[in-house]
Formats: structure tokens, C-alpha cells, sequence
């Protein structure tokens, strides 16, 4: 194998496949980045068996030329060496080339590189999926609801399924859910689907993690293929894999109540920003928790005591409150994570007492949703 | 003590005498923050008996209210929460009162919270210094000298001494030199001195970093006060103390060749690029070692050898080389430490041959020069 190739194509392109390289797999190959030269351009494939990263760099970009092939060919080189070489390349190309036993020399100028390089035979297979039945959402819509969903799921390996959100399409539209049990997000959009198949599944929360740090803000549409163990994305020049938790997601709607007692309709950043204050106190004391007290004249009261340091009192003047009035304890973290994780400058909070779960909207938009159940304190 | 200030000259005080507060102190006041407020204005003081920080926000600043005093009074605030608190305070202004048993009531906007403070007459008391013998450097030089020195500290607590800067003064010229007996930084410069006191002192390193991170990069001068056991640096509104290190500095003055054999000038820019990249290999070798060697022609050659992983050479074109040829072999550590230190866009390397300790200097200028021992692999 001998190329010369653009070296910033070449640096984004080792830097999207190291998310899924993982130093710490038990498969020694796997620390490496598989590389593989032809005539259509430069394959790059990383992999922690869990996710599977496949990046392609063309022989030509937009009339460009990227990649200068001499020699067809393969190599692994170690992940991490190469990618703080290729980053620190003093020219603005690159020639590789792969030598006897896989040694591969790497120049730039005048800095010449030598890694020991393995046969990319012994490189493990990525899955093969059929495309048979692809749904489409733009990229950016797809970032956000995996930022408004993946931070609820569990870090905990005690209910491995609840680690993964779950995605369900029916009717040309997608659900996605994360709980850990303490809390709950849920987001909904319809996706480009051209058959009325339906999906049931559920991605580890670190794939749809990993993938959305890859994924530009563009309207680009992704490719998505769910199969019985895997899920594949696609944009133009990626390919992202990652195998599907098995078992059963929890029935989860039940546990979102229909009708509520109290609703208070508020500023989201005001709402936020007392709820943050009240929480440097609530840190020490007993796991984060807050209290929220419908007050007279439309205000809430936010307050956190923690005896040994001191206590807090806030008061927000809502926009509305309708309803009972209401005394109720919550973890901060929990309000404030649900609170970013929402679109709109209000919300409104459907409370339906003070030890059932809390349901928090953004007005005027039933396709996102957070709740939060309640802790008891009184 | 009641009192109603401006939050952001409260939030840049606190923030400035947290750098001294430290939580892992043995004496629990000083995991507070001493706060007095007099007509003049209010006085914050944060310490961890090593260092300690007195900032005074004025009454009036240029002609604006900053202070406006209700009742004055002392309290120990927790160091921690209250510089939380303050940062995240809704509103432009904030109020502090001591009530009963030195509960502090801190109000901004509808935010309200209450803090248990301390008596501020069990707070250690500042050392005493007479302001006699005071010599003044700019501030922007001064921070200048202590980056270009404080990193050759030793980090080890084996030869404590070292872990400190030794800082001499004579004839009117300041010398601040750092070794950790690997390496050794020097700068000196001169200073403005009503008399011809002459001092030889060792300040700890930590105390020189921290101090930096506080001071400005004006040409403000700075006033410092070393008495026998105690340095004091004074600014407008800022007094920082720091103790001094017991114990003789050794003398370093016989470590610095005054001759030498050869003699490699060098843009720095492309030789620190060149050592960077050789040092990505050398990591996981013996110690970050990288080797130089002379080539014909004004080359240098800069390589290193990892068996497991493979091995870079770079070439770099000097800008000269005079004198004997050479190979030596050194830590790209202490190299990009001393080149990152180093001012101007072209350095001399000064060798005396391969077992020898180098210099390298700013082409053009005695005042800084740093010292690097080479390691035996030949």
C-alpha cells in the first residue's frame, strides 16, 4: 500500500473512528485503526465490537483530488500513536506507505515515521446489514433528540436494558425513551419512511452518545437500518454500527399521568437559575433534593436547607398556576438536566400531587416531554 | 455587619483569595473566607497558613459607589459555598448581614441565603511586616520571570529546598533561577531598589504560580517585602503573603558551562515541532528521550526509538552550526519546558559535548537561559 492523501481529510477522518477505539478492549487488534487503500479512496475503520466506526475518504472531493494512490493495499496501525502523529504532521499531505511485515512508514517533510503496523486480514469483520428498509431523519433534528433523551438513561449495570433508549416506529413515527427509573425524557418525530414497518429496539445510550459527537449540524438526512442485533447510521462518508441491547424495554406509559391538580406555567431560565442556586446547598445534604411550594400571587418558592452549612429560599413569579396548591421535594439534578434538555424560553409543570410523578412540557409542543418523580420529605 | 456591594468587584475578590483557601487544611477556619467591613470598604482574607490573600474592595472606586455600609462588622464565611453563591447571585448588587450567632444573610433579588458563619476573631492573624526595605517590578515582567523559572521547580519532596525558587537580589539586579538538579531555568532583571539591601531567599513554587494567576498583565508595579521567614507582594487593592522555604539553595553558579564545543542556533518554532512529534514515540520508551545529531550541511537530526511501536526522524535545517559535531541524547520534556519558556523566535544551544549539561539562550539576550542534562544512551 503507498498513498499520498490531503492531511486534514485525513486527521477528521482518524479522529471520527477513534470514538469508537477503546483502550481498554480484550481484543489487541481492536486498538488499532484498520486502513485500506484503492482506487475510490481511503477506508478507515475503528471498532470496540460494540460500536463499529467506518469512515471513507474519496479519491476526489468536489472536483479536489484528495488521495494519490501508488499501491493498493491494508494495514492496522496502533490507534493512538497514529492519531497524535497524523494530528502534529508538520505538511499539509501526507505519504504512507506499507513496507515489509506491515511496517509503514508515514512522511510529512521532513519528519519520517516508522509504526509497526498488523496484517488487516486478522482485523475483525464488520456486520453485514441489508438495506432493505431504511428511515431517514435530518441530522440536526436527530442530535437533538438524542441530547434530550440519552442523559436519562441508567449508568447503572443493575437493569442493563434501562442503559440503552428505546426507539419505536409506527405510523412514520419515531419515539424515542430513556428512564432510570427516577426519571423519565421522551421525544417524538416523524421520520422519511417509505413502508409501514415497525421497530421496536433499544441502542445503548454511549452508541447514540458517541454517534451524535460525529454528526455535523446539518439538515443532511441520515440513513438509519434496524436489524434484529444492530443499528446502522450513514451520512455521506460514515458509516456508524452498534449492536442492540436485548430484552425487554419496560412499558413506560403508564407511568405518565393524564390529568394533573396543579400546572405552573414558567420562564424556563429564571426557573433554572433558582433552582441551580437552591442546589449548591442541597449538594451536601440529603442527595440533591430541593423543595417547591406554590405560594400566593402566582410565586413559587424553591428552598434547600442543609442544617450543618445553611439554607436557601427563592421565590419566581410564574406565569400562570393553575390548580391545587402544592408542596413538593425533587432531586435539582433531575429538574435542572430536564430543564436544559427542553426547547422554548416556558414550560409548563403538570404536578398531580406530591408522590406522584411530574410531567415537565414546553407550551405549545406535545413532541418532548421529561418526568421527574418526586422524593419524599414531607 | 451589614453591608450592600456591587456582585462582580465581590465575585473577583473571592475569587482571587480562594486561590489560597485550600480544603484540605488541618485547621478548620481556614476552609472560610475572613470578610471585615469598615467605612473604607470590605476586606477578604483567604489563607492555608502557607499562603495567605488579603483583598480590599474600596468603599468608592473611581469616583463609583462600590460599598454601601450599614453596620460594620467581621464574619468567616464557608470558602466553598460562598464563592458558589456569589457567582451564581441573580443580580447586580448583593447584600450581606451578620445576624445573631454570625448567621450571614446573603440577598440578591429574590434570592435569599442564610450561611453559618464563624468568628472572625479566631481567624489566624496575617504576619506582621514591616514595609522597610521594599524593592518594585512591573507586573507584566514579573509574571514573565516567574513563567520562565517555575517550572523547573522539583515536584519531589526528597530535597525540599528545590521545590522553591531561589531569588537573589544584588545590586540593584533580581536573579531567579529553578532547578530540580535535572534541569535549571535562569532569569534575571533589574529592579527598582531605593537602597542596596541584598537578599537570598527561596519562595516556594506554589506560591510564585499562584500569585501569577491572580496578577494582572499590566506594567502596574509590583511591591514585594521579603523579611526573614516571609515575602510579601503588594498590588493596589491586594496583599499577598507567602512563607519562605528554610534551608540553603545550593550553588548553581558552578553548573553553567562557560565555554562550549558547539554551538546549534535554531528557529525555535520549527525545532519545538520537530522535538513534539519525536516525543510521541519516545513515551512510552525510556523516559521521553529523544537523541540529536549533527548532519552535514547545518542539518540536525532529531529521532527516537520505541522498539515495540516504531521510531520517527526528523530533520531540521539550523539556522547555524558551529564548532564540533555531536550526538546527544536528552528529555523532549525538559526541552519543549525550556523552548516554551524561552522568549524571541530564535534560539543558540550551547553543547559541550555529549555528557555534559547544554544551554540554551535567546539569541541576543543574557538575561534568561535555560540548562538541560543530557542522559547517557551512547
Amino acid at each position: 500500500m503507498k498513498f499520498t492523501i490531503q492531511k486534514d481529510y485525513l486527521v477528521q477522518s482518524v479522529q471520527d473512528v477513534m470514538k469508537a477505539v477503546s483502550s481498554r478492549t480484550t481484543i489487541p487488534i481492536l486498538t488499532g485503526i484498520k486502513m485500506v487503500a484503492s482506487e475510490e479512496g481511503v477506508t478507515l475503520t475503528g471498532s470496540d465490537s460494540d460500536i463499529s466506526i467506518e469512515s471513507f475518504i474519496p479519491a476526489e472531493d468536489e472536483g479536489k483530488g484528495i488521495v494519490e494512490l501508488e499501491r493498493r493495499g491494508s494495514v492496522v496501525l496502533p490507534a493512538r500513536f497514529f492519531s497524535e502523529i497524523v494530528k502534529k504532521l508538520p505538511k499539509e499531505t501526507v505519504q504512507i506507505e506499507v513496507q515489509n511485515h506491515f511496517l509503514t512508514v508515514i512522511r510529512s517533510g521532513k519528519a519520517e515515521f516508522n509504526l509497526n503496523g498488523l496484517d488487516a486480514e486478522e482485523y475483525p469483520h464488520l456486520p453485514q446489514i441489508e438495506e432493505e428498509n431504511i428511515f431517514k431523519i435530518p441530522a440536526d433534528l436527530f442530535k437533538n433528540m438524542i441530547r434530550q433523551t440519552v442523559f436519562a438513561v441508567s449508568t447503572s449495570e443493575t437493569r442493563p436494558i434501562l442503559t440503552g433508549v428505546n426507539w419505536r416506529v409506527e405510523g412514520k413515527q419515531l419515539t424515542c425513551i430513556a428512564t432510570d427509573s427516577h426519571r423519565l425524557a421522551l421525544r417524538k418525530a416523524t421520520v422519511e419512511l417509505e413502508n409501514d414497518a415497525q421497530y421496536n429496539v433499544v441502542i445503548p445510550g454511549k452508541s447514540l452518545s458517541e454517534f451524535s459527537k460525529i454528526l455535523d449540524d446539518s439538515n443532511d438526512l441520515v440513513d438509519i437500518v434496524i436489524t434484529e442485533n444492530q443499528v446502522l447510521f450513514k451520512t455521506k462518508h460514515l458509516l456508524f454500527f452498534s449492536r442492540l441491547l436485548d430484552g425487554n424495554y419496560p412499558d413506560t406509559s403508564r407511568l405518565i399521568p393524564n390529568e394533573s391538580k396543579t400546572a405552573v406555567t414558567l420562564n424556563v431560565k429564571e426557573f433554572l437559575q433558582a433552582i441551580d442556586r437552591a442546589s449548591l446547598l442541597a449538594r451536601e445534604g440529603r442527595n440533591n433534593v430541593v423543595k417547591l411550594s406554590t405560594l400566593p400571587e402566582g410565586v413559587i418558592e424553591v428552598s434547600s436547607n442543609s442544617p450543618e452549612i445553611g439554607k436557601v429560599i427563592e421565590e419566581v413569579q410564574s406565569i400562570s398556576i393553575e390548580g391545587e396548591e402544592l408542596k413538593i421535594s425533587f432531586s435539582a439534578k433531575y429538574m435542572l438536566d430536564a430543564l436544559k434538555a427542553l426547547e422554548g424560553s416556558e414550560i409548563t409543570v403538570y404536578f398531580t400531587g406530591a408522590m406522584r410523578p411530574f410531567v415537565i412540557r414546553t407550551v405549545e409542543d406535545d413532541s418532548m416531554l421529561q418526568l421527574i418523580l418526586p422524593v419524599r420529605t414531607y
